[in-house]
């Protein structure tokens, strides 16, 4: 009926679970045959004699359902799914902190929209479309003041893209291993199918002066966030984002307008989009000096460091969960590259003394999130599990040690350190420094 | 700093609209250059003195913003964007309807999770997941009895499907055209990333007898919907979906399991999945034999016709919508295929008289939606826009007449009849059969 699929090549059922590398990683296309009658999969073999009552109805099944609705929530079952808050400064800047995406709890690529992680400086502004404007001057030959609803008419493109925080991480860069979820550790980053107006078409409209080689891009919120992007980059991939996941922006993500730079620190999608300046230099913002600048160990600190770098992470299984028993565990998790594409990511689970590939799933263009996994036949033995990606320019992942020496004492951005879990003989698991 | 985007090759600024048919389509690749100035994009080109006010803060930027939030929703000026709902037999069957996702007020090509479309049987049961089992049976070596969260252990890929009911678009198979929302008309298709095992592992599992040659999936729902699904499909791409979008299934999109069979009818991909029985014959249960069949002239009616077919719609403009003044346009759409790959979109705006190829945007993997979109320079006078997809296996949609000729008069599955919206002199847009 159908041509053999091209999707699932990769299973490839195995009674013997033969590991490839010591610590319990198997093939990475291996399924264990007889997953469901091993002691850690509890799936019940069920007797022919048994027919009837496998055949029953459940108990929901015996009263009508509830009705259609207008916009659909998550179930109930599922209310402990939720962004971790953080706030910092208190009374001195209201609503400046961010949340965590719960990453350990997702599954697939896409991150949903209502748990995207957040980032303010001064709170989510609630903004009247009708009301807001984006202003378009400085160095060009037509400034332009654009309604959202002239700008709703333009051209569109859509990407899937990452968005990382520059500061994700920030928790392996501490001197103590925080005993949190991954999410709390790695989830300032998400991914979404952003859809917007090309930059390079709007300032098209206005006409770029030859003088000009940046663009000095504000926000609308109280914090008036302001980054200075290159010129390069503008005309490039930038991205003037209006729909997120096949709907307009959520407030907390700029709506109704934001900058979606690939690859590029999140902090430079500026969200609640007012103002793009065209000038000959960099304005040096504050969150462009003071803040998201990198300390050096001489004391110095870079400024423009503004591409994230190659990072993975390993959600499931990681910090916090702990395993019911010895037996067949898929793991998997994240990885991604502000270069754009990931070529390979390998898998360790003795604390990084053997790499094995894990399997990519689907074919992941630049700058979006990847999904790796690999087979794991835990034995009960403690055992450490890290995950470390290359890109496609060939750039790999630095272990914690190497990224500390490389920067200040108090440097925060652009941790990409491998990860390491560690997995008792209980199966308890908790974030290492090796 | 980087190569050349690979991403917005296609726009073209031109400042001549030139259209390459009649009826005012342009080029595909085309931008006006000069758009904000037409007289119906109304962005203000502004003077260079009045630098002082455009840099001015927004009145929302004078006030500290909301906080962080567990989960986000859309803004509230967006309000109404919603499923239309609808119910059938009231009273006999509570919870029996459904709900059209509102395609007109998206963009992009995944829907959010809270918009996808709906279709019910007797209501969405309201299923705890630590009492539900998923049980594989029949002519099976082992019969098994899954927990939830024995499932979530096992193997998973993620794929982006579009899926549509069958009976979508039947209000195009009666006998005036409605006047309601394109979303209203096409809205039973949705497009989102499952992920879930595929079902091949867990046949393999239980060990497939060679008498078997059919699946009978039933959901845990009032109505207890059950299909038939050929062995093949369910060998091949059949996914047991346990995660939508990134998060755990909604309860309305069978949460905590369904079935996804990429590019069948809707119906088939099992929502509250609860039991799969292997059998050497199909089930003929009552929503394959009362419903789900199509009536054909001579009062047959063909059963088991699994595939959707090739289809296209344009949802900006689309009907209810008004034109504010003549001038540039981006024509918009979707287009999918049961089938595979959409290879090609073609737009008309004279009534079907002239044809010119769409861009399509991203490389669409099979059985997804797929945007396309034209420039189009409207002039004020009367149009009729259609557009027709073509698939991979060279399928094209066929006209109203053509697709009526071929069923009975109660027809209302598989529509996949070129939809024309009717453009009046005024700018009003109306559902038009031609």
């Amino acid at each position: 009926m159908r041509t053999p699929s091209r999707f699932w090549p990769r299973f490839l059922a195995v009674s013997d679970p033969r590991p490839v590398a010591p610590g319990g990683l198997l093939d990475r296309r291996a399924v264990l045959k007889g997953l469901a009658a091993m002691s850690a999969v509890s799936a019940v073999p069920a007797r022919a004699e048994d027919d009837a009552r496998l055949a029953a109805a459940m108990p929901w099944q015996k009263t009508a359902g509830k009705p259609m609705s207008g916009y659909g929530t998550p179930s109930s079952h599922e209310g402990h799914v939720l962004r971790t808050t953080y706030t910092r400064y208190g009374a001195i800047a209201l609503g400046n902190g961010g949340s965590f995406t719960p990453l350990h709890q997702l599954e697939g690529t896409i991150t949903p929209s209502g748990l995207h992680f957040e980032r303010h400086h001064h709170g989510v502004p609630d903004i009247d479309p009708a009301r807001h404007r984006l202003v378009l001057h400085g160095l060009v030959d037509r400034p332009l003041e654009f309604r959202v609803e002239d700008l709703l008419r333009y051209p569109m493109e859509s990407r899937v893209l990452f968005i990382e925080c520059s500061g994700n991480s920030f928790r392996n860069t501490l001197g103590k291993p925080a005993q949190v979820s991954c999410g709390e550790i790695h989830g300032l980053v998400s991914n979404s199918e952003w859809t917007g107006i090309p930059l390079s078409v709007l300032l098209d409209e206005a006409g770029v002066q030859a003088a000009a080689r940046w663009v000095i891009a504000e926000g609308a919120d109280a914090a008036t966030m302001a980054r200075s992007i290159p010129l390069e980059k503008a005309l490039d991939d930038t991205l003037v984002a209006l729909y997120q996941n096949g709907e307009r922006l959520r407030p907390e993500q700029g709506y109704p307008l934001r900058l979606v730079l690939p690859g590029f620190e999140g902090n430079m999608c500026v969200k609640w989009l007012h103002r793009l300046k065209l000038a000959d230099g960099p304005q040096h913002s504050r969150d462009e000096t003071s803040h998201y600048t990198d300390l050096l160990p001489d004391g110095r600190a870079l400024q423009f460091t503004f591409e994230m770098g190659v990072k993975s992470v390993i959600t499931q299984p990681s910090a916090g969960r702990s395993l019911p028993g010895p037996g067949y565990y898929d793991i998997a998790g994240f990885a991604w590259s502000g270069a754009g594409r990931v070529r390979t990511v390998e898998v360790s689970a003795d604390a990084g003394r053997t790499w094995v590939p894990a399997a990519l799933t689907g074919d992941a263009p630049s700058h979006t999130l990847v999904r790796f996994r690999i087979p794991w036949h835990w034995d009960g033995q403690p055992a450490t599990l890290m995950s470390r990606a290359t890109d496609e320019r060939g750039q790999g992942q630095p272990t914690r040690p190497e990224w500390l020496a490389r920067y200040g004492a108090n440097q925060r951005y652009h941790c990409n350190a491998i990860q390491a879990w560690a997995v008792d003989d209980r199966g308890e698991i908790a974030n290492v420094f090796v």
